[in-house]
């Protein structure tokens, strides 16, 4: 059993509106040393994979398949090996 | 000037319409091996603050009043530092 956190990340040339608004959230709250905010999606799977070869093969494909847009995203993920019983809880 | 990588993330007793959505998409591409799927926002914001500590605690300010809503999530962030140039460009 495997969790695999993915970063879905705007690639740097699109525009991110949701990104700008939260920087001028932050700087109305006063925090004006913000230069820049990208904003993106932070998506935490558990896979049922007996071994990270095949995890990680599984995690990418998904990832370029759905979970990105290849046109405007980036992706990268992290696997961790978890328990089988905690895997749902822990998080 | 640091980079800091902010991970928002529901809480594990709320639900998370989101998350199961995507797994039944998964489900449907044909990756029956994803048991849960949980989804959050990834955030990289770049600040210009001189030291570490400094960096550190304006960016967890942030994540509590603005970034994410402490009655459903939860956040950790990671920071690195940046080149002062390089900081905008290189993600």
């Amino acid at each position: 059993m495997y969790r695999a956190e993915v970063f879905v990340s705007l690639k740097p040339v699109v525009n991110d509106p949701e990104g700008i608004t939260i920087r001028s959230g932050l700087h109305a709250l006063g925090f004006t040393k913000v230069q820049e905010v990208r904003s993106g999606k932070y998506l935490v799977l558990t896979v049922d994979e007996a071994d990270e070869a095949s995890a990680r093969s599984a995690v990418e494909e998904m990832a370029r398949k759905l979970l990105s847009n290849a046109v405007i995203e980036d992706f990268r993920f992290e696997l961790h090996q978890v328990a089988e019983r905690t895997a749902v809880e822990s998080r």
